[in-house]
């Protein structure tokens, strides 16, 4: 199974691979996708959309897990956030692979067992699970990596649920 | 010149194209993309994003026209906007149009000279300019064409401007 996880940003987009198989799981690839300063928005979110596709066409997910926060400093930060997600959201679409939102506070449950874990805590989660010597850099990459682990346990959970049924 | 207005929304996305020539503005389509309800968020933004890349395909506009609400509900309904705003961009900016942004009360000043008008006396303007005999449904269709009218007479107040300088 691999999972692409995505935190979406209409400046940074920032993007995590991970490949798990039985026990374990292994960093496939990750960065961040950074839009063209001082043009208009039309050319940077058709950047991030061609960067996710690319990214996807060369990883081969099976599925896309992408932030979804539920509280945004304000309005034009929300509509910002909701923008990037949407360049996410259909990147996946159009490459037929479903996508999945979560909440931070999924995230930090799902990742550290702990909704009001802190970024470090979460990051440093990341990289123990991928057994990793470093954290992943950019922050952004790591953030991503946080969520596509979150869809990991997430089905890793719904499939224990189903076996008790 | 020919401009596509759009109403931003992921269950109903209002569209509106009008030509000016000269003096005279007309309309030449509108109307609302509704998404397939009950679906996963990404072909709901998949199949309006190729509904709208179809009517600019279709109707070859010069320019895409966004409403861009500064205000919004909640932060969940912010997010909700943006994803729209970001479909109808990138659908512009994938057919090498661009697109332009007005605020609610960009589009009721450049409308209806006045920023706090109604609702139905920007629709009721949208008829008037258009020599329409009734205002055009459904109402996102109207305010999608409310928003083209804004973007025509942004260009022609700025070329104003420019002959005076």
């Amino acid at each position: 199974m691999r999972i692409l996880g995505v935190d979406p940003g209409t400046v940074t987009m920032g993007y995590g691979v991970i490949e798990a198989e039985e026990d374990k799981i292994a960093l496939v690839d990750c960065g961040a996708l950074t839009s063209p300063a001082r043009t208009p928005i039309g050319e940077r979110l058709s950047y991030l959309y061609d960067g996710l596709v690319e990214i996807i066409s060369r990883c081969q997910p099976d599925a896309v897990a992408i932030e979804q926060p539920f509280v945004a400093k304000n309005v034009r930060s929300a509509l910002a956030i909701g923008k990037a997600q949407a360049v996410a959201i259909l990147a996946a679409a159009k490459s037929k692979i479903p996508s999945y939102e979560y909440t931070p506070t999924q995230v930090k449950q799902r990742v550290a067992d702990y909704g009001a874990s802190s970024k470090e805590q979460i990051q440093e989660m990341v990289r123990l699970q991928l057994g990793l010597s470093q954290v992943p850099q950019p922050a952004d990459a790591a953030d991503a990596l946080a969520v596509a682990l979150c869809h990991l346990q997430e089905i890793h959970l719904e499939s224990l649920l189903a076996e008790q049924q």
